[in-house]
């Protein structure tokens, strides 16, 4: 099915500003960013991108698609790692070319293929010149599953897997 | 000052996941993707983008600097409408190629150029396919202020404006 018939063409700017009608505005790579909290603690859990198969199917189902940039494919969210997102919520943004996921996670409760809840598990330093180079600290990042025990297969061996697949 | 200036390249998939130098992924065109959420709700207020400068200006004042891809131009964010986001934490991702600020912003507290709190004030429905065409509901979109009023220039008469600069 084309982009086309999955969804219509973007609109106008003041439509996609205050229209009803969803027009989703894909990239020049056929995408759109997707940011996933928590509908528990409200937290960012991952940043991914869809094409518009990946949205459709989210849409359907209320179980988080996505398109893997590494791995060109469509993915269930969890479908290797049985740490799926059930969508509570779903928005798009003034000019519809961003979508906000508020979701459930099963399973480990894991958003991030390292293991951990979420994907932003290490804090950037505020205030210096980033000239002399900058350290991150890690916060929030317990690992609620081990990545070796869980991706077993090729992909993972080759290092191409993101996020909790 | 070049990219690789600011920021030192890219390193090893090893080493962005688990390691402590902030090495930030741009995409082809020179952006990572950010994602602002609200220090004291957690609501998600925007997705924007960064450049190297960006994302230096940021770190060093603390006050949130994007790449306007529209204008082709560094923003502070709220140099025009007072609404300034101030940064009480910033995280990056697993692969280091997005980054999570929590703000708190400034003046009539919007993060939208439409003058709402978030830029994401609508909802998609969830549980139909979208072939037959998807209505959004309102919500959480009571305008902080009126955008006519705040933004006085040719740029927004263009209607090339994005978020609430």
């Amino acid at each position: 099915m084309s982009n086309a018939a999955r969804f219509p063409a973007p609109k106008s700017k003041s439509e996609s500003e205050e229209g009803i009608v969803f027009a989703p505005r894909f990239d020049a790579n056929g995408l759109v960013p997707v940011v996933a909290t928590s509908a528990a603690t409200g937290e960012v859990l991952m940043l991914a991108y869809m094409n518009d198969e990946a949205l459709a199917r989210t849409i359907e189902t209320g179980e988080a698609h996505y398109w893997s940039r590494s791995r060109g494919r469509l993915w269930r969210k969890g479908e290797e790692s049985g740490n799926s997102q059930r969508v509570v919520e779903m928005r798009t943004d003034c000019d519809q070319d961003a979508i906000w996921l508020k979701v459930e996670t099963a399973g480990a409760d894991a958003a991030c293929h390292t293991g951990r809840r979420s994907c932003f598990y290490r804090a950037i330093p505020l205030g210096a010149a980033p000239g002399g180079g900058l350290s991150l600290t890690f916060v929030d990042a317990e690992r609620q599953f081990d990545p070796e025990t869980v991706y077993r297969h090729a992909d993972a061996a080759k290092g191409t897997l993101k996020s909790s697949e």
